[in-house]
Order: structure tokens, then C-alpha cells, then sequence
């Protein structure tokens, strides 16, 4: 697996932001998630069994902007060079409604007023066919909504080169707007829902963030819903993540708090090193909840920018805990590192390792794997990260292992604390301050069954 | 699994190697192999078991030099920043004997009488003592020879974090020097055998060239023997290769010979993806044929390359269809790519992916993951590579799926060829001329199972 950098969906840190970054990833994991994720103020949502899964299960999810302007939106797709038609056209649409290629660093950012998801059919590798389906889906989305095309997102998943049956999504369009459209957490939970493929469980995040209204302190919500636990069978890995707010943010603002959201989240998170064509983070803020704008760089900025960001780590998370056949959730932190971009690596190279991963399901503290994917670790560029064995220490689970040499350690009690739903190993370079998590999941031989079974 | 540049062995080739090396793959891949390989003149081989491994089956191995003078000797070894101590040593030694660092370029390279490799331990991450127990060995060997102690190279195969017991293997070394050495067949399987870990078959390869011997032409063999079908129970997949010939060529010469022979073979291996802090790949001349020095820059300098070329790549090609868990061997072959490091990328890229892996496991002609794989893959300095969905072709076992979109195919047929021993994915990017080969295996329960056992 892969020991380098992951391809992100969002451009990657660069060393002057290691300190901000730092603050946030902490404010990030210590923020408390509500018990129940909510959806936010002016949006609408829904899906339905339009027929695009075989199972005949939920497959079209669709969510609106209900406010009389269009949400502020910005979103992160895939690097991969091999693109889906929906994210062609979504980044197209983005740039249209956001006046042009977004800003160097920023994620593309402009104005929306729907979403639609359909899981089934990844329509990627299609051809100008696969195109021209994508586009006629935006027509009809629109006039179904009342709206622009260009004011309309799209994000599918499942298998690569087959066609999406465009008069089963038009039926479903008809069938959900505007009838079955809600604004209660129901209709959340239907879109979570209907994104799913082989995911075993709805993974979703809500936070509340306190932001003024004028004089007065109003509460926002932050919710997050994704699919996405490896290469979905019979087709790919194509995580979906939706995060939408109530609180009011212009587009560029909200792109500037998605990108670290996304860089300390969705890309420290590997389930098998494959990077889908179809990728696609979509944050969308209504402004509904009655908060003043929040401007770049004030104190409420920050908060929105901690909400996103613990919403973000949080779906990775459970994606990781729900990774295809995985058994434990694995957090790797790193510490001590000369450079942020060092930290990352390593993270990802430890959680990536099919080695270590293979180890860890059987409940094995080879830390010997930890030290051997660390060394391999390498940064964006190609290059190699620093790392000295001497000065390197490993902990599995909170115990010790070793200290720039092996170090005499209970076994038998590692293996029993390795028995819990997440293992946690720990790193220091012991170089430098710079610090990093990822997250990943053990390899095991349902993983090789759920991915070997013919697409056709 | 990784979709990006591996951290390989020997130094990447640069774009003005491409017509070169493209000339050198494609001789070396044309060049027939002897059908049972031959220990080369010059040499005396033979192994014992130690008691290193746990199943008391031979660990310790020892090929000496029996010339008047030490042979010519190049290695590569792994980029691990988690080095082995054998690792560190050996270089140390090369350096000692071949008059310091080598040239930019170069692997390292000196002159050498003898080399040990053991099994079942890896003496890696084992701090100093770990150091002086090497060094240890090194003395030992020396004496038992004959020769200078930097004279002696040496490589592990094992668990990390654990010590080498010196006492075992200095009996070890005391039962095989001299007696237990021959110059036969027999001698280079027991090598071959003995390096053996979690390998089903033993790895070898040889093939003859003809070089000038004055006036008269003579034949000069190439011979090698390789471990490592990935991680190895219950600590890491440490690839140790040995390629012995009796031509004549000096140590820089050699070393110019094994860069592009382990760059277009062993670099473009993966089983697993993992990086071994262990690795090693040593060549040694013995000038035994009793040819003429081997000049760089000759018809015999070339036609020597070749040779070794084909040995590595015969020896990459035995060890992923020997990998873990593996039930079939996958090349993929890309053509028509801008640039050299594209085409190696890509290659790498698709027969590393862990969908790919297992698509082809369960015989699965679902071709969309090589596009996928092939989208993501990354040159060695982070940068994506050249490739448009729309010149893109595809083809498995022959049959052509995918020309810039999906094509009809008889997926029964596909499926049957599948069941080959050989699965060949060809990539044609048509964009240029650049071409390159990668094998891996497919993705098993097997190779789960293997690697989730205890250490401990």
C-alpha cells in the first residue's frame, strides 16, 4: 500500500501553515459532536429507489437550498486524471456561479441550490455519452427546482464505464421534488442512506457553533453526512461527503475553512490506497440560521472553520471504522516530526502499510512494521521525510515498544488492549514539534472477498 | 496499495535513458534462460542450517570468491531510512574497497571475497548492539576466508527488533568454511534455498553470453537467486537477490550494468507494496570465464547488461508469481506514454492497486480499476503524470475493453483467459513512445492469513 502521499482532494498544507494547522486539528478533535446530527436551517432533502442499484434499494438522493438565495458552496473533488462526468460538470458549474477558476490554494467555490447523488453507477470512463447523460441530468434537475444548471451539483458512485439510466434518475427527480422533499433529520438520514453502497452503516456528524446575530449570540449547525468505506462493490471507491451549515458565509470564505477541513479529515484517511474518479466533497451554507456573515479572520470565522473541520474528521472516522471488511478503526499520531508534511506522510504510511494493516487483524504488535512503513514514508514532492531510528519512539495502545532500540514490553497485554474497536499507535520522531493523525483500518480476508466477486 | 513512484533500489532512470533503456528491456525480455541454472566459475557457495530460523531448516548461506582476486562487486540496496545493520554495513565495506562514496549514479561498488546472508532474523531496529553483532560477524567471515574484513558483504532476512545469535551463526560459518563450500549446481541451490523464507520455490535464473577472450570468442554466464515473495513471516518482506558472473568487468563497469537491470526488473515489483528495510541486491565478477576485461561502452559491455538485465528481470517476474497468498502473476505492459517515469509509474501504479489485485483474483475482467489505478499514479517527484481519458486504451489477456470509452467484449472469454497463469493488462496511453513492464500478483484470504499471524 501506498507509502507516499495520498492524492488529496484538497491542496496540501504547506510548512507556514503547520502552526494554524496544528491548533486546528487539536480544536478539531476536541469539539463534541451531538448525539443526533441535525439538518441545518434552509436546506430540504430527500431520496428515493429511483432503480440505479440492482438491490432496488434507495440510490437518488437530492437536497435543496430553501432560502430565497442560493447557498454559498464549495467543494473538493478527486485528482484523479481518469474524472467522473459529474465532476466535470460540478466544477464547471462552480466555476460559473463563482466567476471563474478559484483562487490558487482554494478549493473551487461559487453558488448553489441543489445537490444530487446517485449511487449505483459511477458514471465515469463513459465517454462523451457519459457526458451528455450527466448534462441532460442538470437540465432536468433544474427544472424540477426552478433554478439555473449552472446552480446545480452532482456526485455519483459505483461501477466505472457503465451508463447512469438517465429516465430512471428523470423519474426519480420527479418523484422527490417537490413532494418528497423534508427538512427533518428523517430526510438526512434518507440521504446518508441512499449515498450507501457497501457501507455497512450511516456515517453522519453534526455540531452546534455559537456565532453572532448582530448584538445578540445565534447557534449554527455544522452536518456532515458521507459514503465511502473502500472500492464499492462492483465498482469504486467513491467517497461522497455532503457538509452543510445553516450559518452565513460567503464562498470563498467557506472554501478556505473546507480545505483544511478536508486536508486534516478525508485525506489523512486510507482504506486501501485506491483514489476513486469520482471523489467529491460538497460544503453548501444556507445562511438560514439568522447569524450576521462571518467575515475571514474573526474570532467566529475560526469557530466555523473548528465546526467543519471536527465534522470532517469525524466522517473520516467512521469511514475508516467502517472500512470494507475491516474488523478496528487504527489511528496512527505522530509527533515530534521537523515538518507538518513529514508528520502526514508518516501517518498515512503507517495506516496505509497492508503489512501493518494485516498485523494489527491479527492482534499482533509487530511494531517492527511501524518502524519499517515510517522509514518508507515519503512527502508530495518525492521526497523522503526525517526520520532518525535514533531518536525514533513507537507506542502501540499506550505501551512503549520502542526507544531508538526494542524495548522489553508486556505482549500479552498489548494483544488484549489491541482487542478494542481502535487501536491506537503512536509515533515521535523526536525532531521537532510538527504532529499528525490518519486513520485506517486492519486488512482482512473479507476485504479480499468483498472486492474479488465478478462486476459482470 | 501504492500509486506512486516506489522507493526503488537503484536510482531512477532520467528521460534521456529512455531510448536506451527501452532498447534494454526489450533485449533483455527477447533473451533466452539457460533451463537449470549454473553457478558461474569462480565461485564456491553452500549453506547450513544455523538454528536462526525456528524450523531448523537452512538459514546461514556463504558464496566466496575463489579467483586469485576478490571479485568486482555493486549492490543496491533499500531507501528505507529504517536501515538493517547488514545493510549499513556492506555499504560501508563497498565504500572501504571501492575507494569511497560512489559516483553520482552509481550503486555502490568495490571489490568483495565472500558473502553471508542469513534467514529468519533481520538484525534491523536493533540499535548499536545490533551494529556490533554484525560487525562481529564480519570479523568472523574474514577470518574464516581469509580476507580483509571490508572484503565481506553480508544480508538479513527476519523479524526486526530481534538480535542475530552470533554464536550460532559463527558455528555456522566454522561448518561451512571451507568444507562444506562446492563449486556445483547443487552449492547455488542450497544458496537459493537457504535465503528461502516465506518463498514456496526456489528463484533463480541464468543465462550465457558470449565475450571475446583475446582473439577467440568465450562464454561468460550470469547467474542469479532471489528471496522474497513479500512480508515475510512474521516480520518483513526483505528481498535479498545475488547475481554472480565470471566475466571480467570492473567494479564501476558492474555497477553501471546493475542500475538499469534493477531498476527495469526488481523496481518494478510489488507484492504488497511495503518497503523492506533490508533489501539488498549484490553483483559479483569473478573475471573466471578467463575473457577479456569487459570495457564499458563495448558490443561486450552491452551484451553483458543484457544479461544481467535478463537475470533480474526473470528473478522480479519468479517472485511475483511466487507472492504471498498469490495464485497468479499480473504484467502490465504500457506503451505509447509521454515520458519513461510515466510509463513506469503507470505500470506500477495499476499492478500495485489493491482492487485491481483482487478484481484479479476473482478473475474479474473489470477494467475500470486499471483506468482508475491508472489515473492515480504519481512520477517519483509527486507530480501526476501525463494521461488523457480520451487516448486511452485498455486491453486484458489480449482482448481490447476500453479505447477513450468502454468497449463491447465477450466478458466469458476474458474470463477464461483470466484463469491463466499469467494475467497481462496492456496500458497504451497514446501519447508518446515511452514503454514500460511492472508484474505483481493478485490479492488473496491467503495473503491475509500469512500476514496476520503472531510474531510474538
Amino acid at each position: 500500500m501506498s507509502v507516499s502521499e495520498r492524492p488529496g482532494t484538497a491542496p496540501a498544507p504547506g510548512d507556514t501553515d503547520q502552526d494554524a494547522w496544528a491548533t486546528l486539528a487539536s480544536d478539531a478533535a476536541a469539539l463534541p459532536l451531538e448525539q443526533r446530527p441535525r439538518l441545518p436551517l434552509g436546506f430540504a432533502a430527500g431520496a428515493v429507489a429511483a432503480g440505479i442499484k440492482p438491490s432496488g434499494r434507495p440510490d437518488l438522493a437530492i437536497v435543496t437550498v430553501t432560502t430565497p438565495d442560493p447557498a454559498s458552496a464549495a467543494a473538493t473533488f478527486t485528482r484523479n486524471l481518469v474524472q467522473a462526468a459529474p465532476v466535470r460538470l460540478s466544477r464547471a458549474h462552480l466555476e460559473s456561479t463563482g466567476g471563474g477558476p478559484s483562487a490558487a490554494g482554494l478549493p473551487p467555490h461559487g453558488r448553489a441550490r441543489a445537490v444530487l447523488v446517485t449511487a449505483g453507477c459511477a458514471n465515469a470512463a463513459t465517454g462523451p455519452a457519459g457526458d451528455a447523460d450527466q448534462a441532460e441530468i442538470a437540465a432536468l434537475l433544474a427544472g424540477a427546482i426552478g433554478c439555473r444548471v449552472e446552480e446545480t451539483l452532482m456526485a455519483s458512485t459505483g461501477l466505472i464505464g457503465t451508463r447512469l439510466p438517465v429516465e430512471r434518475v428523470a423519474s426519480g427527480i420527479e418523484a422527490l421534488v417537490p413532494a418528497g422533499l423534508g427538512a427533518g433529520d428523517a430526510a438526512l438520514e434518507a440521504v446518508g442512506t441512499a449515498m450507501m453502497t457497501t457501507d455497512h452503516a450511516l456515517k453522519s456528524a453534526s455540531v452546534t457553533v455559537e456565532l453572532s446575530a448582530g448584538a445578540a449570540r445565534r447557534q449554527a449547525r455544522v452536518t456532515g453526512v458521507v459514503k465511502g468505506v473502500g472500492m464499492i462493490h462492483p465498482g469504486m471507491a467513491t467517497m461522497i461527503a455532503l457538509v452543510l451549515t445553516d450559518a452565513r458565509v460567503a464562498p470563498d470564505t467557506l472554501a478556505s475553512m473546507l480545505r483544511p477541513a478536508v486536508a486534516l479529515g478525508f485525506d489523512q484517511l486510507t482504506v486501501d490506497g485506491d483514489t476513486s474518479t469520482n471523489d467529491t466533497v460538497f460544503a453548501l451554507a444556507s445562511g438560514a440560521s439568522g447569524t450576521d456573515e462571518v467575515a475571514s479572520g474573526t474570532d467566529e470565522a475560526r469557530a466555523l472553520a473548528v465546526a467543519i473541520a471536527a465534522v470532517c474528521r469525524s466522517l473520516a472516522r467512521q469511514q475508516a471504522a467502517d472500512g470494507e471488511g475491516a474488523t478496528c478503526l487504527i489511528s496512527c499520531r505522530v509527533s515530534g516530526a521537523e515538518r507538518l508534511a513529514d508528520a502526514r506522510a508518516i501517518s498515512r504510511a503507517v495506516v496505509g502499510s497492508s503489512l501493518l494493516k494485516a498485523a494489527v487483524h491479527g492482534r499482533d504488535p509487530n511494531w517492527g512494521r511501524v518502524a519499517a512503513a515510517a522509514g518508507a514514508a515519503h512527502r508530495a514532492d518525492g521526497s523522503a521525510v526525517s526520520l532518525s531510528v535514533q531518536s525514533l519512539r513507537i507506542a502501540l495502545c499506550g505501551t512503549p515498544v520502542f526507544d531508538g532500540e526494542p524495548l522489553a514490553f508486556d505482549a500479552a497485554a498489548v494483544r488484549a488492549a489491541m482487542a478494542l474497536p481502535e487501536i491506537t499507535i503512536d509515533v515521535d520522531l523526536g525532531l521537532g514539534s510538527a504532529t499528525a493523525e490518519a486513520w485506517g483500518c486492519d486488512l482482512t480476508e473479507a476485504y479480499v472477498r468483498e472486492n474479488s466477486e465478478y462486476s459482470t
